[in-house]
């Protein structure tokens, strides 16, 4: 009997409609003879109206308080659907985030899970019930006090759970057929992928692929965890992201495709689109050492996280040169603020701020082994008018930064110079789950 | 330093502007000097809609479910009224059922509770924070599962936490000034009592009094906590329940009156009325042994709460007699089918139901010492031309049904009849808690 683990997004379970969907589901899964275990969000936007509500009592809500009522949202939720699935004749039980043994620090709103003890899961189990567990939240280990995960928890929950108890796979159902060779709406030629290696996941995730959180996709790399990333709306198998390195993927995909006849293997595998940095220029740096250091030092105390660096040649003839970084929009203005309170100690000219960027990625292993991927990205975009303003490389990505206007046409043009188009455009649901 | 506990019911924190309310009261009795614990219930009407989201997604949904989803507004309530006291600049502090040691047995949805266990409310006291309790909740001794306390339930949580704390006080705070001698509604020149004994809050509460519920007024006379019920919306003194027998009271108020110069003492304390219950009778039941006890077992089987019995002399030809009771109306339609499928068995002949009567009960210590209390009330009914159906009584109770048309005019003739009309028209609030 295999033991799959299931999460499901708010949108999945946005009204009583949605959770008997749901539900069926779930029934159809234990019935086709697995174990079953699910994590699940809040309801729709449960968890907003929540934090409305904490805005309008308290302008800046205590951390403790706000975890143990944003955690209310997935009590709902799950008890709601345990009922369902007991209305259609099978056992099933909820359990929070403390009862499923999800232990975490005490970082309220953004715990990390330091161990999982799945005790009642795994008794729920041996008496052929089904677990729903909460997602999103966890209990602390020293206080016993409700912690919550953090954007793109329910998905690390499910992930936890399915490492834990050793799970065949864990399955991520969302409102999109799978992981796609880029975001669908803004290059609609846009394949989905069958099988992806959670290194390359991992890049996409980074550099800003939605459908997956970060944070699970760590965890389900750091753990042996294979995911299947696949559509609440439909029985179609979704995307594979395996546990295994980049090239073990490639190898067998390519092994694959030549028994099958096919001859290419594709060098990329996605192209991620992002939207939601801005850029720092930090004009006229003395070119000294240490003043680096001393702005991301500025940077790095105001906890944001900077993406790209690029550092210019400094002029000879004035010993000044000009440090940009990209960070999230978000950030802007508070490090903005931070380093013009240290402009005289640093002794930089001034700063320039710019929000109107977009950032192309492309991710793929077999860039380890193939030469040219560059120059076929620099030919596409030159090829289209497109300037770049910005470079950075890992061993498996490359990023670039364009104007915000142009990047849609940017990933267009990459996607196809990579032969990745696929022959239909793809199908986009609407909405998204936590 | 005093430990004053004080309940806040759902129409107290029905919106963000209540609970900054309630937090600004909480706040000044914790300035005060006092250390304060609050049991809350949840927002508004929370809990009811949680119940319809169950009753969409399951016809009868699980009861262990439905505690865990009922469970969820408090959360909601709690954390919200700590965050709004923290940004007030106290320390304050939440606590579920669980973390409050709240611990019952496992009647999902009418849980007892069996042992309380504050030792994290302690510590928070102890550490100059207020706190804050979810009420209405409990867990499981066995399995560590959420329960709910059912109606009535943040008072229990109130009370409960007042005795395991050695309280000075349970504040009862509800949108009335305190405890009428009767129903102000009804009997709009209705008078605030001052202080009442718990031995008749009790008889009140049980005759259909609808301010405090009666288990509350239970655990608060076995373990020995003063109750003080008194308005969220205005600074009054309200009602004291003192938990002493009811002749130690009215004992003292005599002894007081008559330092005051005041000559009589109140023989009756209160004037409780109740519309919600209904009359079965049994027609032609053999007068042999052992009917009415087989009829009883019938409706005990199905758990009515049966209130008052009449078994009326058998007439002497046909060795036949009728026997009726009152129980609550919901409860009408089942008894009536258990009943009709043990009609041959048990051989009576037939039923009758009634559910458009009254319920007029007089509570006061003063009649165990006054005689002609009975003539008194037979007579005031009499005069206005109020017919009585049943008649039983207790120590310190006379209860009668009248149709349910003229329970009003009846309140207000015994009201008047026994000296208990004050001068003006009580304030009537809108609203109940929970």
């Amino acid at each position: 009997m295999a033991l799959i683990v299931q999460k499901f997004g708010g949108s999945s379970v946005a009204d009583a409609e949605s959770i008997k969907r749901v539900a069926a589901r779930i029934v159809e899964t234990r019935k086709a003879g697995n174990e079953v275990v699910v994590a699940v969000s809040a309801m729709g936007d449960t968890t907003d109206e929540l934090i409305d509500l904490a805005h309008e009592v308290a302008p800046i809500p205590a951390p403790r308080e706000l975890d143990i009522l944003m955690s209310a949202g997935e009590r709902i939720s799950m008890s709601l659907l345990a009922m369902a699935i007991n209305s259609m004749g099978l056992d099933a039980r909820s359990f929070t985030g403390m009862q499923a043994g999800m232990i975490t620090d005490s970082r309220h709103g953004a715990a990390r899970i330091v161990d999982v003890t799945p005790g009642r899961i795994r008794d729920a189990l041996d008496e052929g019930a089904i677990a729903i567990v909460a997602g999103f939240q966890g209990v602390s280990e020293d206080a016993a006090d409700v912690t919550t995960l953090g954007r793109g928890g329910s998905d690390t929950t499910a992930v936890a759970l399915a490492a834990a108890l050793d799970a065949s796979v864990c399955e991520i159902y969302t409102d999109v057929d799978g992981i796609y060779t880029s975001d669908p709406r803004v290059v609609p030629l846009a394949k989905k992928i069958d099988v992806i290696s959670s290194e390359e996941m991992l890049e996409l995730a980074a550099a800003g692929a939605k459908v997956l959180h970060i944070r699970a996709v760590e965890f389900a790399r750091r753990h042996g965890v294979d995911l299947h990333v696949r559509s609440s709306f439909s029985n179609n198998t979704g995307t594979l992201v395996v546990n295994e390195t980049a090239d073990q993927t490639h190898a067998r995909i390519q092994r694959e495709m030549q028994e099958n006849g096919t001859v290419e293997e594709p060098i990329i595998s996605g192209v991620a689109t992002d939207l939601s940095e801005a850029k720092i220029t930090v004009v006229g740096v003395p070119d000294t050492l240490g003043k680096a250091a001393a702005i991301f030092d500025v940077v790095a105390k105001q906890g944001a996280n900077v993406d790209m660096i690029v550092q210019n040649v400094s002029a000879a003839s004035t010993g000044l040169t000009d440090i940009s970084f990209t960070l999230p929009k978000a950030d802007g203005q508070r490090i903005l603020q931070s380093l013009s309170a240290s402009q005289a100690e640093i002794g930089f000219q001034g700063l320039q701020y710019d929000d109107q960027i977009g950032k192309l990625a492309l991710v793929g292993a077999g860039m380890r082994t193939n030469t040219g991927v560059s120059a076929t990205l620099f030919r596409a975009l030159a090829e289209a008018g497109i300037n770049i303003g910005m470079i950075s490389t890992s061993e498996i990505r490359i990023s670039v930064v364009t104007r915000a206007d142009v990047l849609g046409e940017a990933a267009r043009v990459v996607h196809n110079a990579f032969g990745l188009d696929g022959t239909d455009a793809a199908v986009v649901y609407a909405g998204t789950g936590r």
